[in-house]
Formats: C-alpha cells, sequence, structure tokens
C-alpha cells in the first residue's frame, strides 16, 4: 500500500512522535514531534526533520551544529500514532552534547548520569 | 538527586511517553503514556505500568495476555518529557500478536510489513 503521511493519525496540535533510533548500534538517541510536512520531508530528503514546538518552524536536525540524521528507515506503529526513525547519526543527537538525551537513569530512587557529554 | 514522578513534565492530559526497548537485543516495541502514578507504580512494582488513554485507567502490561514487561531500567530525557523503559518482553509487545508494534516500514513509497505475527 502507498504510504500518505496524511494518513497518520496526530495530535489536536497536528504532531505525530518520533522516535530516533541509531542504526548501528540500536541506541535509543531522542525523541521529537513532526507535522504530515516534516514526515513527508524527511522521506524526500533523507534528513529527518521534525517540527519543533518552541520555535514553530521546521527543524532539520542537525542543519546549523552539523550534527545531521541521516535516514536509514521510517517505520510506523500498529496505531499510526508514533514513528520510529532509524538514523544514521552524525555526533550527538542530544543539545548536551550527549549521544542520546536518555543519559539519565532512575536507580534505587536516584537519578543517575549514565551517558558524559562528547568532548 | 532522588528522582520524583512529579518533577517530570507532562502534557495537559498529564501523560508522558514511555518508550519501552527490549533489553537484550535493542528492539523498540512500542510507545505508550503513563501519569505521574504510573510511573510510581512502575518504579514500585517492576512491571510497566501504562496510562491507557481509551480505557482511562492504570495499564500493567501483560496483566490479561501474560505479555509482561519487567523493567530493567527506567531512563529520563534531557527534557525530562520522555522515558525511556528497557524491559524483558514476555512474548509479543503488540495487540496484533507481533514482538514489536513498529513492523511497518515505508520504503520506496510502500508501507512494507517487515515483522510477522508469532505463532
Amino acid at each position: 500500500m502507498s504510504f500518505d503521511p496524511n494518513n497518520l493519525t496526530y495530535n489536536s496540535a497536528g504532531l505525530i512522535p518520533c522516535i530516533a533510533q541509531d542504526a548501528t548500534n540500536g541506541d535509543v538517541l531522542m525523541m521529537a514531534w513532526m507535522n504530515a510536512e516534516a514526515v513527508a520531508k524527511t522521506l524526500e530528503t533523507g534528513k529527518v526533520t521534525y517540527w519543533s514546538r518552541s520555535r514553530q518552524s521546521f527543524w532539520i536536525k542537525g542543519e546549523s551544529s552539523g550534527n545531521v540524521q541521516e535516514l536509514v528507515d521510517l517505520r510506523v506503529d500498529c496505531d499510526q500514532d508514533c514513528l520510529l526513525a532509524l538514523v544514521n547519526q552524525t555526533g550527538p543527537a542530544c543539545h548536551t552534547n550527549r549521544r542520546s538525551c536518555f543519559y539519565t537513569a532512575v536507580r534505587g530512587g536516584e537519578e543517575t548520569e549514565i551517558l558524559a557529554p562528547l568532548k
């Protein structure tokens, strides 16, 4: 069946969450939001493109930082309300300069940093 | 720092997305929603517990099906508005009887099934 971004289920703001996963080692890097046009742009360009809720504009990941996400495979979940992008990530995915945004673990009731910023 | 579920950032419905990832092979299994109490229950019981938006009730994953998610590690992202649960998944995570909900890939503009239901 032909894929149409308009057939996905978006929230009341017209957005769908997209999980970015490192295609090489399987690490979950980040989660951000796309609208239908961002989904289309991601597929057309091969550069993962989100919708920035704070800036209310397209956010071609890495466009200013160089830390681009090259799309390897885009997947849709059973309810069509969540996306999974397998990516080749250049540099850190997180704005804190860490490889992944999920660098805090909850262990024994404490927040534990498990990933240091890249040098 | 001590972890308090109430310090997470929830959406206007009081919910935060939680990505479930297979702790063994790194597969992303599903994404669902938690409220603060579901986060607390997940940590207390070690059984991943979501909030069902359709049923408006706690949803202890696998409670009726047996396809439980045993919590291995809970992680919080940099913005504290998304969770990542590493889990030991018994059986399929998806209600379609597939291991993962992300069984559809978009390839060459077509929706392609990449994962069959378990027998």
